[in-house]
């Protein structure tokens, strides 16, 4: 690619909106895209676990920010207020299934949880997005076993790929 | 978890139903569940392979049983007659990808007809549910690979976690 | 089975389509589903990523050739003209999840990009069809990952199954 990864960061968490809790999950994954993958975090938000505020955030970090991948961390789980994975369908014209797979393949060995995660990966436009778990280890770990991946997604997806390395286009 | 498990299991069979065949699905599962999980096995049904029949006992099991956790055997296969996969996902509000995915993984090393499976995991209400296959080997072996999650998600379902450990609390 | 495997083999590629680049893809798929299978390849098409041109030959190679087995190679990616998937499902009655699943899992670790792959697998009639990579080399991996389950579905969708392995039927 020839400019950094610009990555936005949504944490969903009712207690972090209205500040009873601190948002770990938010900085942990910021700290870990930079890390990884060299990437500049352009936005960080936090928003309670409604489906409206989700996918209004998604939307304008997709169309109006042009990140080229979105992290969201919380709210995947099983609880009644676990709305992200709906807010993420709801967005995204492509789904992504390999992405959450991988993810739940490399965490489910070390916490039998990760099975119960409910996360989604897809694309908006010329932006990624892929749900992380809440806990920000588990974030993490997620995006570390897909960090690989994530590089490639992004030059498809601003047409770099196309001209650079035509062979591999056709995943 | 304060209370054992409370599970039903239902088996998916055209010979069973017909007593053509001994029910060893049924028998099996049950064993296994309360070996992994110490769980309670409140009720046992055998079915055939039609989907009103499935989606009735599922129902049952879920709203007036109030099991925690629904476990169905057979049906999940590639032939006409096996409609398991569509009962389950007509009564269930939420699915959980991770559950048959772990579950495919941990069968396919050793039996590469595991991945022609179609199971399906969900839940309704405040009960989980279930597929594995019809074989007793494949359906012992499946919740084997996934008994480690499932008290987490009926604590969750419960509500208990909530007050025990919020932290876990965000899948 | 009884008889080897009918194989139809249909590539995706709007360059191959065009005679611009050379099918790799198709030759090197019917190559291996020989060398894997023993298999018969009854047909072999090359199409642009076009979704009607796709479903066209699907719906015919199943209809009509009667292919015990359609492997697709090309359009899975994440570009705008990737519709291979859509095309698949469009004509498909039951979806296997299973065997994507054990394609990604079995590619992502040498080649993380396949995390990015959105094959499907499933059921037209008596005929499984299955999408594979477009690269070459992620092909026939794809194909060595799944090779063992085929038979035994092919079997079942002959029906051959039935009479010889009744046990053997409850996937």
């Amino acid at each position: 690619m020839t400019a950094p990864l610009r990555v936005a960061v949504l944490t969903v968490s009712d207690r972090s909106a209205r500040g009873e809790r601190e948002d770990r999950g938010g900085p942990a994954v910021a700290e870990a895209v930079r890390r990884l993958l060299g990437a500049e975090v352009v936005e960080t938000q936090v928003v309670p676990d409604e489906k409206d505020d989700i996918v209004w955030h998604l939307t304008r970090f997709a169309d109006n920010v042009l990140a080229d991948l979105v992290l969201t961390t919380g709210g995947t789980g099983i609880s009644d207020r676990d709305v992200t994975p709906e807010a993420t369908r709801s967005v995204i014209s492509l789904e992504l299934p390999g992405l959450p797979e991988a993810m739940r393949a490399s965490s489910r060995a070390a916490l039998p949880s990760a099975m119960l995660s409910r996360q989604v990966a897809g694309i908006r436009g010329k932006t990624l997005v892929v749900n992380l778990p809440g806990s920000p280890r588990g974030a993490v770990e997620c995006l570390e076993a897909i960090a690989a991946a994530l590089p490639h997604a992004v030059a498809m997806l601003r047409g770099e790929g196309a001209e650079a390395h035509p062979a591999s286009l056709r995943a």
